[in-house]
């Protein structure tokens, strides 16, 4: 136990996950994950045995709670920034589950380049939400590639997740409301078929800040929305299923 | 008053709208409007001095709800079942509005063609829901025309949505929760962006059964989604919202 502490660089932390007893190492000074990948995490149907690849994956947030919560084969993470890729490999390790994640540094616009067509039973992706357009050019700060569309777009978010998954493979994003027509124009144009989504609303009455949705590469039409999801039942309270999520 | 009653005929009804002391006239054996077309009618934010058309009105009970609660300048109701026209039409008289509502007997796969090109600010419709396959071929019977696409589908309407509406205009749509991707892509396809949506739940913790949608011929990609609609407080108690959209 005292040797995985070496694994924490001075400046980083360690978050405990609720799962497994996993950590996560974390920079606050750099990106934390939100609790969108843990919803994210939660939505997701992986299925025993899926090879799973989580794109743009950052810290490895979605990877390690996969891990705790599905069986998975084999789960890979594909990260543009060196810096997020090693603490993600880092935690991996942290938790002891090098032989079931590995991390990819590479650019998630040429993944199926990178990892081969067609190679997935599934995709989760917690991408930038903000359309680039801003006059942002910074895309080496890691605040910013995960906030907004600096190193990719919806898009190609889109077009290499129809390519790395096999037919019939799932993928599952997380996203803001404000883009769900262009997310599920994206998907229906690469055939890609939206099948299941849940708007999260932080209270009952107020407008939703995300939408989990599940599309199948090849998919007939048809869509199912799931009740919706609500963060609190009154300021900082949690509701009950959001306690669920997070395993307490 | 005792003149109005002749517009009524055997086997039909008067139901009271609660707003400006409107009836609608319904034949039970046939086709009543259901909660759909009056949250529609709520959803719907038509500008002073428009020109509305409701596509497939039935017996017109959007045409109606809409005169009482906006300023619109003119509205028309288009319906195919000449049936169903005469008695929107005897609804109008009844309430005294021919000056502002004209009924059209007609296909609204030809709305264009009947009555011009980017004629109108506003389109409504409550169109039917379900996809035609299951062999259903009557396409006079009120109910069927009105619940399956035997006579139109999706993509006729929201073509000649297109095709009736300004540059600028908008479109309300109510339908089904499950055809929404299509329902996104199809708009897309004709230059109607999504710019507006709505999710209707029966209750808090179920999955929603109607979705109010507005879109704008030209608009610019970016949708807002409302917080969400829910009917039931608990069973057979409607929430505060439905009241105030039902008017009482």
């Amino acid at each position: 136990m005292e040797d995985r502490e070496k694994l924490v660089h001075p400046g980083e932390r360690v978050d405990d996950l609720q799962r497994n007893g996993y950590g996560i190492i974390q920079d606050p000074d750099r990106f934390c994950f939100g609790m969108d990948a843990v919803l994210l995490s939660g939505f997701a149907r992986i299925r025993p045995g899926d090879r799973v690849l989580d794109m743009g994956t950052g810290t490895g947030i979605i990877l390690i709670l996969l891990e705790a919560k599905t069986e998975a084969s084999h789960i890979t993470g594909l990260e543009l920034l060196e810096e997020s890729a090693d603490m993600a490999r880092r935690s991996v390790e942290y938790n002891g589950l090098s032989d079931r994640i590995d991390i990819v540094t590479g650019d998630m616009c040429h993944a199926s380049e990178l990892l081969g067509r067609g190679c997935f039973e599934a995709v989760t992706s917690n991408p930038p939400y903000m359309i680039e357009g801003h006059g942002l050019k910074n895309d080496t700060d890691p605040m910013v590639v995960a906030r907004h569309e600096v190193a990719m777009t919806l898009e190609d978010l889109v077009r290499e997740t129809a390519a790395v998954l096999v037919t019939g493979g799932r993928c599952f994003f997380v996203h803001r409301p404000f883009r769900l027509a262009e997310i599920f124009v994206s998907m229906r144009e690469h055939g890609i078929e939206p099948k299941r989504m849940q708007l999260v609303y932080p209270f009952v009455d107020k407008e939703p800040n995300m939408v989990l949705i599940e599309g199948v590469r090849g998919g007939r039409p048809r869509l199912t929305v799931e009740k919706p999801l609500i963060i609190y039942k009154e300021q900082g309270v949690y509701t009950d299923e959001i306690y669920d999520i997070y395993g307490y």
